[in-house]
């Protein structure tokens, strides 16, 4: 999971708007596109490398770089389709958009608006437009669930039983009998897959405490700190602590928190949910989080490799920067 | 002039889309005002810092920062009037942005489509509308032209002629007689003031070299090398040859070429520039150009002080980064 743009409303010098990238496999899944995203997926050397655009909701700061990303797609003579799904409205703003900014295009565009709780089904797994409470007009959060996999095989039990090491292990492994030994006996309990829940902007949200039940990874919207809890309440966003709060009842692995108000640091933040919640991390611009299966060890935060411990005190480890890169004037 | 965004069409790692700022004494113009241009203006420490924004044309690359823009300013709570100026077509862009990304604003928007050749006055100087060559649709060029100055003053000529100095030499210089002497006996001729020229995106084009005659410095696209000039002519574009040969004819002072095709480093485009017009430059994002009064030399670009010598081999000057800056990725 790449945190292409981890600000809110207002971008910040250190901040993009909102976007995050999901990879699994050969799939890659962008949720939202702020303006500015293009860039930022440049530097990360991921421009166009998505099939999927999830929107969360229609402010501004949330879609605004879709449009001319698409133009820049078609400059570039893309030809790979890609799907926008969103809430109710996307292709009425599409619509908009396509009239004003990218016209006609190379390739497949394809507009879906999802219903709340609708699922969106690929190989493997599925993505389910969680309704979240944002104001007005309809929001999501999304929660990526794959299917349950298959218990572990024990080949020594299976032998024991009398089956051969080779094929015949293969066809017990996709749940045939062979030999009078059903897949049951040497196979352990289905096994959970990966779960990973994003908030999209909303209030604390019941809906979303369920979806995030035992999520492997929790991103959840922490636009302001304690002391602004009314400002959050009046906007519909939530606070650090509230995001950590539902990431403890709905009893998250890990709680990454986002949307981080121009006004902070977002380390400020992160110590308020931690307070609530340990397992707690504010991903910067291009940090990923990996998410192994559960059988390898809990979800962690990767910092971006190209960042330099500066003066504003990142404790992380650093690495020199890429030859030739730029640096970006402090605010 | 501070160079905010010198890429085109698609931004690239290291060019942001178009906009440039102009500063002249307490005033401050944006012209074009790409994605990303109000994040790049945080990172000069210039966000909100102008009343007026100057649109060339309406492809995407061009304007579609505006309305996230304006939506920032309006969640800063901006109450500064902003005009924003552009060619036919300019209202109703605005007001299909206004529906979907930034409503009702806190300060006074004034949308003006101006007319070719249509100036707006300010005080000292005026902006020029310049109907350049852009395919179908209008699009404008814009000359910043500052009134005639008066001629120098000569001080002791006037005392020989037997004025007094003190109050008497104000008058004199206002263009007052005093005691027989007559303001033009002792005042050199009118001098001319400054004229910076902006081609916006357009194949080399006859009223853009008229109105960059003798201009202190021409701001020109270059978006193609001459190996490109067939795409630049099908696209209305320029190449950096063809912008070069314009500054000729216009006996420009200084030409900068900018809108830099995402496919070049800038520095092979400068480098044929100045084979045809020695007097070029090829500016980076964040780069400035001081244009100094004609009797204070000549115009010159100032690089920008945050970026280090890196593999790119840029040849500049480098100072430390601003302390706590960070690094972005190489493409």
């Amino acid at each position: 999971m790449f945190f292409v743009g981890t600000g809110g409303s207002v971008p910040a010098s250190g901040r993009g708007l909102p976007a995050i990238l999901v990879r699994r496999g050969g799939d890659r899944l962008l949720f939202d596109c702020g303006e500015g995203t293009q860039r930022q997926l440049m530097r990360l050397g991921m421009f166009g490398d998505f099939d999927s655009v999830f929107i969360t909701h229609f402010h501004a700061d949330h879609w605004l770089g879709l449009p001319g990303m698409l133009k820049s797609f078609a400059l570039r003579d893309r030809e790979q389709p890609l799907t926008v799904y969103g809430p109710s409205g996307l292709r009425e703003l599409m619509e908009a958009m396509r009239v004003v900014v990218y016209g006609r295009l190379p390739f497949e565009l394809s507009v879906i608006e999802l219903e709340p709780a609708g699922p969106v089904r690929r190989d493997g797994y599925e993505i389910v437009a969680v309704p979240v409470d944002h104001g007005d007009r309809p929001a999501f959060g999304y929660a990526l669930v794959e299917a349950q996999r298959p218990g572990e095989f024990d080949p020594l039990l299976a032998e024991q039983l009398g089956v051969a090491p080779g094929p015949d292990f293969g066809l017990l492994q996709r749940g045939e009998t062979v030999a009078g030994v059903a897949p049951e006996q040497v196979m352990g309990p289905p096994r959970e897959g990966r779960k990973v829940v994003l908030s999209g902007d909303t209030v604390p949200c019941e809906a979303l405490r369920i979806a995030a039940h035992q999520a492997d990874v929790l991103v959840h919207e922490a636009t302001f700190a304690a002391e602004e809890a009314k400002r959050a309440q009046e906007t519909s966003h939530s606070t650090a602590a509230q995001a950590a709060e539902l990431a403890r009842h709905a009893q998250a692995r890990l709680l990454a928190i986002t949307h981080i108000s121009s006004r902070y640091s977002g380390r400020e933040l992160r110590d308020e949910a931690r307070a609530v919640f340990a397992d707690t991390e504010a991903p910067r611009d291009f940090d990923t989080i990996e998410v192994p299966l559960p059988e390898r060890g809990p979800a962690r935060l990767v910092p971006w490799s190209g960042r330099r411990t500066g003066a504003h005190g990142s404790e992380r480890s650093a690495t020199s920067p890429a030859a030739g890169a730029e640096t970006v004037p402090s605010p």
